[in-house]
């Protein structure tokens, strides 16, 4: 997208988790002026591919190099950028997402868990240093690009559409069954480990109703998940008149980064379009929440506010992680879910301290159900 | 929705063609300023119900009464009026519309004719007279709903919904047997029996793609209809980006009627919500032009342009009208209109002068081809 449209963006920091190869390859197509590897193993291998004080080379006085997650809250802040896309995965993005808005970079929010586990701290955060949060998500994109021009006008109520994920239609037994290869096949989205299984255990729209409370202002009750196995209506909107605006399309991540970036406008792309007869029917259905326990507890953590959502991540993302390493089945991942929300202590109005000692609490009693069954899978 | 809205709107004027009892039941409620019926044989019946120069009712001074078209001409031009809802059926409604564009009332654009037989000398007008043209069609207004905060967005294309009528799925021989009685139950609006006939043959889907070929600036090649039994998505606008917009919401045209009013805002109401419970699957199909072809029949008038649009207009009425007098049977009507085409002179560039005879013209040769064949059913 930047590629297509090179007079509209510079690019001045690329970061990565531990992807080497990809991030020095980035760098050499878009000589941003820095770049940060998180893994700090990998920072001599970015640092001798990047860092060359050779006039005679494309890169020029080279490009500047740093690791570690400090170097990533850091660089946020150069004064020359305008914009943070933050992808970062889990409960790790939060700390470089706050840094940015301090330093009033608009933010093109990738990582939702932000809000999850501190939305009310982030968007109080955003409003004081003027910050827009732009969602990238894609149902969060399809509201926002529904509220284009709707600001003025309140929201009666949102529909966030589910694909159901791989085990739509099953039921408990089937799923206590499943497999990690099962789990992570996803329908119609290619996306990482973590968020492929929240997909399947519908965890995923959970964390989405309560990232899209934060960035839309609503009541939990103003918040509808409905299964679309498509995948084509992205999200809906209903106003106070009764009429329902829907973003649709393909699912393909590049629109919502690229309509994150380009807000309000929409610059022309040649990403697939959608066909009509291609897709001859779009159905719809309601969520099975007696099977799928995560959305639920989502939505019961959103209710009680405070540090519960915070708890709820934490806990899903060990759990899930448990699962990954095939130590956990598939229908505990709720279970661990329900019973570090009750043991961990509620905060109603959590400070960022509270919020980093909340997560570490959670992590450590979402652990222990494991421990306290070494020796069998729990 | 003025009755739930009164703090907002003033009725300054109501019309009707010959409906004397609920021009005068809507006076009495209201208020307005004054009122004129179309059909002057009721003017007395009118007068003498609202006229009264009795201060002790509750009309107080009473309620002015006019009566003929030429008087819709002129009160639509009242100093009073900030927005006129063009509601006259076919191209009876053109001549009132470009009166109330000249003196610079907004529109509120219930008549599509107005835009198909002028659309280019129509919208010059309001350009001129820097009068809003606000959609009232429901696909229109969904399109409209989709454009806000869009405009600096260029269109690739839309998508007009179009239900198929009680005829989709038939072929023509079946067509060819249809009653009157059969085409004039639509499945999903109640409308008037013009339009419910032309809904029938796909004709109104084709004066839709005319008038938004002018409402919203497109090429011919931007406008597809779409066949969607259900009519819950009442249109879709794709952008350059490829992302699509669609307005959603149960048939009731009190919808788009409120918000050409209220535009950019929306106002609370009590319509009837949409659930997807009712309405598991929604499915669309391409539109058979082969079995109807008052539909491409009004793309290639579009894309003849000049007075080929105001000719369609003029022979499909005429052929309508047959219809309902059981004169025609229902298949005659595409034949009636395409040899109409070929048979009126073509304008490239027509005036209002031009067009008005276009109109005069084109029911003459439409209704000629009954008089050739008086003796039996055409």
């Amino acid at each position: 997208m930047i590629k297509s449209h090179p007079e509209n963006f510079v690019v001045e920091v690329l970061t990565a988790n531990n992807n080497a190869d990809l991030l020095i390859q980035q760098a050499i197509e878009f000589k941003p002026n820095c770049v940060v590897i998180a893994d700090e193993n990998k920072y001599e291998k970015v640092k001798s591919a990047l860092d060359k004080h050779d006039p005679s080379t494309p890169l020029g006085a080279g490009i500047k190099v740093f690791a570690g997650n400090k170097s990533i809250e850091q660089v946020v802040q150069m004064e020359s950028i305008d914009m943070v896309l933050t992808g970062i995965v889990g409960y790790a993005g939060l700390a470089s997402t706050i840094s940015a808005i301090k330093a009033k970079k608009q933010i093109a929010l990738a990582n939702k868990e932000t809000l999850v586990v501190a939305g009310e701290l982030v968007t109080a955060l955003a409003k004081e240093n003027r910050v827009n949060i732009y969602p990238v998500d894609s149902e969060h994109s399809a509201i926002f690009q529904c509220m284009a021009g709707e600001w003025q006008n309140p929201i009666e109520k949102i529909y966030l559409t589910a694909s159901g994920g791989p085990f739509f239609g099953k039921d408990p037994a089937f799923l206590s069954t499943v497999t990690k290869e099962q789990a992570l096949k996803h329908p119609n989205w290619e996306m990482g480990a973590k968020i492929t299984i929240d997909s399947a255990t519908l965890m995923n729209k959970g964390l989405e109703v309560i990232e899209a409370k934060w960035l839309f202002h609503l009541l939990p009750e103003q918040i509808e998940v409905i299964i679309h196995p498509q995948s084509i209506i992205h999200s809906i909107v209903q106003f106070k008149d009764g009429s329902m605006k829907a973003q649709m399309g393909l699912p393909d991540m590049k629109l919502p980064i690229q309509y994150a970036i380009s807000y309000p406008n929409r610059l022309p792309s040649n990403f697939e379009r959608f066909n009509f007869m291609d897709y001859p029917s779009l159905t719809f259905a309601k969520p099975d929440t007696e099977t799928f326990r995560c959305l639920p507890l989502a939505f019961e953590a959103m209710k009680k506010g405070g540090n519960a959502p915070c708890v709820l991540n934490a806990a899903n993302e060990i759990a899930v992680q448990l699962f990954l390493e095939e130590k956990i089945s598939f229908t505990k991942i709720p279970d661990i879910v329900e019973k570090t929300i009750s043991k961990t202590s509620f905060i109603r109005k959590p400070s960022y301290d509270d919020y980093v000692n909340t997560d570490k609490e959670a992590r450590k009693i979402a652990k222990d159900f494991i421990i306290l069954l070494p020796s069998q899978k729990f």
